[in-house]
């Protein structure tokens, strides 16, 4: 249960020795070459080795003598503190031990998880490591950060651009649901999708280089939150409105709701080659203006088909001082609401034959279309519903009705039966609704406020229990278990929990061990750090044969995830420098304007334009001194020639907005108009060197 | 040495049973009023009691036998997991093993000691627990962050405007240095000061709430580096420019670098009541266009005085491409550079003679008149310095010169004595340099590339060695140790050490026990997450008579550090919910606008300008329909109305880029111009109830 997978003690070494080496490799400054001991690195080597061997605690002798694998090693435990005393002082219980040794990860080891969590109303996406749950990157997407030169000039400047709203700036999002790439339902490492529920738009982050590298705007909805779910060999990536408009977002009375306002089921075209989202190639599918919530996409036996679902078919609307019902009272009056199941394969042939039309340039199924040729159909589901979370084999389909104590299970092959059967009503808008009955294999009673389900490798699912703030664990049925559709156990959480995730719980082959829980709440579980709380994730033990156990409460003082996914640390194969000196992360290709060496660099002037191509290496940034005229376009080309790892540099030019950070081989081109006369320094933000400081030159402007 | 200050288990307990009761306190929704089981705050209680006895694992059993604290309490160790089990699969050393033991931290206990650091370009600061390490917060600074609401509508769009550079917006900072604000020379809690090196500016926040109240701009500079750093009682706030500009930054050619170029060092006073820095009351001294770049302010004997180091003493100016070394080169021929030794009670009494011009409305006293008044002294100072570092008891400045391998140690009071000898050489703009033999104390070798120094409450220093990626641990001399001015030390930390900060390490009474090195490359100690790699902070044991260790390695990915203050977490009184309803936190005091109880929210209509008083609380926004016509300018102000802790709502209106966070009693105001006609929902953006998702409303702009 606990086989190491970290890289073993030879690799690391290998790696420590390597650091180092790497460090000093490529344009390393002067000072550097004249000032590293060559010592140093066997240095670094004998004095952790020297680390094993400290102040002597005999308790803590006789504490691990009990541990096999000192005495097989034949050490003598030498700690540097002795560990009861430790345990004393520290007031540390059996559990508290077990969960630090099980999360615990040492300098220099790895851990075995990624978890790519979203940020809600941040607008970012997170990358935590498991079982350690520590913050390993935080990744821009839809805010500008200049830390990683996220939107402060450059070509993350037109990523941004690509999500504005009829032009105007859109400098934040309110990111929901991360989903991996995936290749026959397997999380493949290659890619990531994330929703902004705010401003209808998604997001394409390529995890060769972790940069967001497309944003699209749905121009059928202003707010979603039905999204990002992708098909198994992520044909397409799925997104839905949350509160339904008029399509295209235009203006109609609220008093029209019924007859104006409209759902949207969008499908997305990936092309895995260009790394890109083909709006051209995309559709979307009208509906009744239910709200949709979430979705999943079907695998297996219902590979081709997806499955949204949705609150507020009572169609309420607001109206508080006109006497109408809080739509919190209005949007949960029926006991029912509306499964939605699509058969995106029907549609694909619907669109080829030419039956859509064009909305905003984007091509759109219309629901009476959609309801004629099979493409969409309804299910009643209990109540104000929030997760649809299909079984790992794609036999299942399990709803959580967040004001229902049950989970409901549909079984594919039931609504394949009643669909062939042909027996159903419709509802208003002629859509036909499925008997509820001939579609629902189980209903399991779990508690209140259930919300979400997770899947691991012993047939067992995990819903979330909002009101319970705990967690279910419940026995799947045939396949999967032959005690099935049971509740089995149930955890306390702190507190209000959201979200969970288990490890690569959303594909056919979810490997267990691991489930991370987002609770919305985390009230008194932190030192107090002013009125706004950060949220609480954490890792709970899903291990066989064992009750499930929180190890570690990971507080998140940077946003509101709403959903994370999980995946094996080797699944991704990331680039640890870019592949060429000249690389546009943009184009991922060689820049025409890269300068490959030093003495390369130049400016020309071009009537009132000035270009510049420069280069960085440590420690210098030329040219280094350049000056225009007040009023003068300035276009500067910047390449990082670097070859060694993690020597990035920065380029701030204060007073201008501007900062760039580029790794070993990146090149990038800013553009701007130099209207503020003065004298303004340039240099490098990345601590690159012993004179990084002196990484500097002067932007000079002349006043007209 | 472990005593344990975790508030204890019946505190926490306490705490425990009060949070599920905060939750349900306040408008908690019918659904949560309904649902919520009265058992269920019980249940969590036993829940917890019942996670301490789960199935057993023997060996584990005599693992922990040997720890008394058990067998004291009578315990029989039932773990989820065997110990050793657990160490032997995850191939722990016994030095992992107490690190592991010494930085956990369970569910509900709290960390000892929050670490507030910069995060270089991200512009924002964090704030860490230890021993966890644990991010516990992002605060957003001069980087709009939209989880926190900040930049994105409400009055932190007026915070940031006050940083804005000739009226244009700049909207990221390249923090380095926190400051917090000190009382007697002690860390209070109430303020911590940031400084901005790219665009020259100062922010304040406000620890009662951690957020951000002010930003200013100095009007003398463009870029700076030597801030912030807080007089004793935070009488000022220290910063200085890093590379000279013409005072005010105007165009100057760079080939008149001596003449027209110059240094500033600022002292911006501070308003304790207010909360603010007051411009007005603030003073700057000019000095030649030495490059400064860290500070320190006096204390005890020192009090009065202030030590800044420069480097580029040498006046190079870049021009490579006009045959001029390059500046890393240029930069450092000299073997002294030199500490600027200020009396600033000396430069009020200047102020308060009228012996300064104004510049750009600033207080400037000229350096002939620095000179003339024993306002500024130069000492000479080995080699290109980086950090100057008082000694507790204000008794020594310690200044490190990044290319010299020694640390020279200047004692204040032969400073004084040669300042009253009074026989001293000028330099080339006549300024007094002290004989450098007749101030300094002790120079101590330590190693390869010196840069920072913080203290414990041993009477030790603790040096970062940039280029030899290690700390030097060297004692003090007299009054603090009779074995003094020797190193005793050395730990390799990974790698390229930057700053480093011992748990109130920069006041009058150092606590010891840990040290935090901010290292610049982590290489090889993370999982590859693309080319741009976080940072590596490390956490090390300086515990009293034991060799250092490095306990944790916590990654930074969100930013780069440059500098952290640790302070004792109980010394931090902040709110946990805004004092009463309706509160403004720009004013920190009650807002006229606020809407104080559900029923009195309300529309006006005055010609062109419509304005809404609205409320927040679970799960409504009243009013939550609002008509206007395109072109409307609208003032919306919305007051969350909640009292329970953690209760915080969102406002977000999609396609406006408006997101707010108002957490309890909290009252804000946005202002824009409807001028995109359409169909806007507007919804919380904080999951706070089982009808979060209902909590919305619509905002509908008619077409002109």
């Amino acid at each position: 249960m606990f086989a190491p997978s970290f890289p073993d003690e030879t690799e690391n070494g290998n790696e420590e020795r390597q650091g180092p080496h790497r460090m000093s490799r490529g344009g390393s400054t002067m000072a550097e070459r004249q000032d590293r001991p060559p010592s140093s690195i066997g240095q670094r080597k004998v004095s952790r080795r020297g680390l094993l061997g400290t102040a002597a605690g005999l308790s803590a002798g006789a504490l691990l003598a009990s541990c096999s694998v000192f005495q097989r090693k034949e050490e003598t435990p030498k700690l540097g503190a002795s560990a009861d005393e430790i345990i004393k002082a520290r007031q540390l219980t059996p559990e508290d031990v077990t969960a630090a040794l099980m999360t615990y990860v040492p300098s220099g080891k790895y851990d075995e998880y990624l978890m790519f969590s979203s940020t809600g109303h941040g607008g970012q996406v997170l990358v935590h490591g498991l079982p350690s749950m520590r913050l390993l990157k935080v990744i821009a997407v839809f805010t500008p950060e200049p830390w990683q030169g996220y939107g402060y000039g450059g070509y993350t400047n037109e990523v941004l651009e690509g999500g504005y709203f009829h032009g105007k700036p859109i400098l934040w999002g309110d990111t929901h649901h991360p989903a991996l790439s995936e290749t026959n339902g397997e999380y493949d490492g290659e890619f990531l999708f994330i929703n902004d529920k705010a401003n209808g738009r998604v997001a394409v982050i390529d995890l060769r280089d972790f940069e967001t590298k497309q944003i699209v705007k749905n121009p059928l909805l202003v707010n979603e939150h039905g999204g990002c779910f992708v098909t198994p060999n992520t044909e397409y990536v799925l997104e839905a409105d949350q509160y339904s408009v008029p399509l295209g977002g235009v203006y109609a009375p609220i008093t029209e709701y019924k007859e104006k306002y409209r759902g949207v089921l969008t499908f997305w075209k990936f092309d895995r080659q260009k790394g890109r989202i083909v709006p051209e190639q995309s559709f979307a599918i009208e509906t009744p203006p239910y709200w949709h919530d979430l979705a999943d996409a079907g695998k297996g036996p219902s590979h081709g088909w997806a499955f949204w679902n949705s609150i507020n078919t009572e169609l309420a609307i607001p109206g508080i001082a006109e006497g109408r019902p809080a739509l919190e009272i209005a949007t949960t009056q029926r006991d029912m609401d509306y499964l939605h199941v699509v058969n995106w394969k029907k549609a694909e042939e619907v669109i080829a034959a030419g039956k859509y039309e064009e909305i905003n340039g984007f091509k759109v199924i219309r629901m009476d279309v959609a309801a004629k040729e099979g493409v969409l159909f309804l299910i009643p589901e209990p109540k104000s519903p929030h997760g649809v979370d299909v079984t790992p084999g794609g036999d299942y389909i399990v709803v959580a009705g967040k004001l229902d104590p049950h989970v409901t299970v549909y079984s594919f092959a039931k609504i394949q039966q009643a669909i062939q059967a042909g027996q159903w009503d419709t509802d208003e808008y002629g859509i036909p609704v499925l008997p509820f009955e001939q579609c629902v294999e189980a209903q399991v009673e779990l508690g209140l406020g259930p919300l979400h389900t997770q899947f691991d490798d012993q047939g067992y699912a995990y819903t979330s229990l909002f009101l319970d703030s705990a967690v279910a664990k419940w026995a799947l049925g045939k396949p999967y278990r032959d005690d099935g559709w049971k509740l089995v156990e149930k955890l306390p959480v702190q507190y209000n929990i959201g979200h969970l995730a288990a490890v690569e719980g959303d594909t056919t082959k979810p490997a267990g061990r691991f489930l991370v829980v987002h609770n919305k709440w985390s009230v008194d579980r932190y030192a107090s750090l002013g009125p706004l709380l950060p949220q609480n994730a954490q890792l709970v033990s899903i291990a066989p044969n064992q009750p499930m156990r929180v190890l570690y409460d990971c507080p998140i003082g940077i946003g509101e995830p709403h959903y994370a996914q999980i995946i094996k640390r080797e699944r991704i194969k990331s680039w640890e420098i870019y592949p060429e000196v000249g690389w546009n992360p943009h184009t991922q290709s060689t820049d025409p304007n890269a300068v490959l060496k030093v003495g390369e660099e130049r400016i020309e002037r071009r009537g009132k334009t000035v270009e510049i191509w420069g280069v960085l290496l440590r420690s210098q940034i030329r040219p280094d001194l350049i000056e225009v005229e007040q009023g003068d376009e300035v276009i500067w080309h910047l390449t990082n020639i670097e070859r060694a790892k993690d020597a990035t540099h920065g380029f701030a030019l204060g007073g201008y907005n501007i900062n760039l950070s580029l790794e070993p081989g990146e090149t990038q081109t800013i553009r701007f108009k130099a209207d503020i006369p003065g004298t303004f320094p340039f240099y490098c933000t990345e601590f690159c060197s012993a004179l990084h400081l002196e990484m500097m030159g002067y932007f000079l402007v002349k006043p007209t």
